[in-house]
């Protein structure tokens, strides 16, 4: 029998990323939209097949009137392909005021946790979410438009811990051919609309406009581009773990890197480096490539030991002769900086 | 003496990329547009202070019929800042038909081949060429458009061999106020203005439109990207020169590469190394990432030894037990390929 083409594409990666393993579980996140749909389809028309076991995991982000309607047409749809699902809720809005990070962000790790929870009380292996090669593309110029910052430009990947992304060689053209073929309803965007404003500017204005005007290729290109600089990323990422390692240390809580040996790395393996001390120690919220680059820039300076550099949301960092030390400011004078490190 | 804050702005890059040492000389592309202008200006009133001498390069592209009054003018400004000029000539046109790359690509070889001749003639040490903060920026977008391919979409650095760029920091807008401050002139685009439309098009057309509907401070960041992703791309082509030094050998004239090696360097580097084979084995040109992803695929496969891959341009990939063998494929069979290697 020859499988659909998406289906094949799904298949193919998740030949090449090895999840989930035969015997084991994976927890599809299902917004109801039409990424999600064709992915859970496709992962439904292969367990047999594959031997593995699929779960679906929607999640009521709580913020339009109608969004149980959502959870109704995931039940649906679930039945129609024998799935399982669970549904959550989440509070959304009471995240989103109590971190200031925008909704958007809120949603995201409602969402993420939500999933996690999930994968644990059903013993799954890996969480496939619906990221296409247009999602790809787009993230690529949000990053782009934003100035990259310490986070870089750099893609999603396939597989990142626990995560799988079958669909990111895929164009939501195809999804959308799939669904019809397949007769599969979906929703517009049910979860997203209203979260993702710039994203929605970059899909429906910036996108259109490279396409027609510069290169009616660009979303396929796009995405070639952000897989080529996750990989050279993820490349210098490593090699930054590991000369973190030998140079990093906790001392009173504060967080240490031997600023010889951080002066010395190449310039993008000791950035890199930088972003991830910062990142365990407090956090990368705020901190742009304007900061590490000045610590970078301190570090190999002659700068006068006991020089400091402050940091938004009330960090420093403070040059000694042997180390770079990240601490946090209070107004009662210097205090150690507790590890949160969430991205 | 407070320096002009463009002529302070190169002074600091000609200390960061140590170029040119006291008592040297440096030659200076020199069209007669604005950034040329402008950078010849500060390097003139720099070269007193920090013991350097300046020599004046202007290559008449003789693609239009005013354009030896373009050498006028360039004449009549090194008179007024008492620099000594060399002027070229050469036939852009007989060159892009000879080598079907496109006039810009034509008019770029013959200028770099110029001034490389200037600058043996004259015992420089270095080439300074007028990119500014703008031109960063705008490449990054034209590498973008175009689909990043095999080159990357890594912005220019500084300081690349003997070639530096001292208004790399600096914006278009910095360039025409230091101009209107010194009254000095220029002409718009001299030699450019009719060769490089795409890039033209990005300057004056997607620029203008992605700061004015996305971000006011589009130019800045994406010249910060440009320059975060040219020390990353450096780092792993770094790396991928030493893998290249350790696993490459040339016999019979192809260019070998021992397999087992290359299938097992990170992705990264990987890549980075089948780019630099295959330019020093007959050149990148149209050669694009697809390529690379191919012999990497293959590389790293269990495919049948003697597998063959053809390349645009007539070479071809053989895939042995333990080699990837770079050869140039003929009408009478395989025979072996001539290293150009220029890009």
């Amino acid at each position: 029998v020859r499988l659909p083409s998406l289906v094949a594409a799904v298949d193919r990666a998740l030949r090449a990323t090895g999840m989930p393993p035969r015997g084991q579980t994976v927890v599809v996140g299902l917004s109801g939209g039409a990424d999600s749909v064709a992915l859970l389809d496709a992962l439904a028309s292969l367990r047999r097949r594959r031997g593995f076991r699929v779960v679906a995991a929607h999640l009521d982000h709580g913020l339009r009137a109608g969004s149980a309607d959502d959870a109704a047409s995931c039940a649906e749809l679930c039945r129609a392909l024998d799935v399982a699902l669970r549904v959550g809720r989440a509070d959304v809005r009471a995240r989103a005021a109590r971190e200031r990070g925008g909704l958007e962000q809120a949603a995201r790790r409602e969402r993420y946790a939500f999933l996690r929870r999930v994968r644990e009380e059903e013993g799954a292996v890996a969480i496939a979410v619906a990221h296409t090669r247009d999602d790809q593309a787009e993230t690529l110029l949000l990053r782009l438009l934003r100035g990259a910052g310490a986070t870089g430009l750099a893609g999603m990947r396939p597989r990142r811990g626990d995560v799988v992304r079958p669909l990111l060689a895929v164009s939501r053209r195809e999804v959308l051919a799939h669904l019809r073929e397949r007769g599969l309803a979906w929703k517009e965007d049910p979860s997203n609309a209203d979260l993702a404003h710039r994203r929605n500017r970059v899909r429906h204005e910036l996108v259109p406009y490279l396409e027609e005007r510069f290169n009616p290729g660009i979303r396929a290109s796009l995405a070639r581009t952000a897989a080529v600089l996750a990989e050279e990323a993820s490349h210098v990422r490593g090699e930054a773990e590991e000369l973190l390692a030998a140079i990093a240390r906790e001392e009173d809580g504060a967080f240490l890197l031997r600023r010889s040996a951080l002066a010395e790395a190449p310039t993008a393996v000791a950035r890199a480096a930088i972003r991830q001390a910062l990142a365990r120690a407090g956090g990368l919220a705020r901190v742009g490539a304007v900061h590490v680059e000045g610590i970078l820039r301190l570090a190999r300076a002659k700068a006068p030991s006991g020089r400091r550099l402050p940091l938004p949301g009330g960090r420093e960092v403070l040059f000694t002769r042997d180390d770079v030390r990240l601490e946090r400011r209070t107004r009662r004078g210097t205090e150690a900086v507790s590890s949160r490190g969430e991205r």
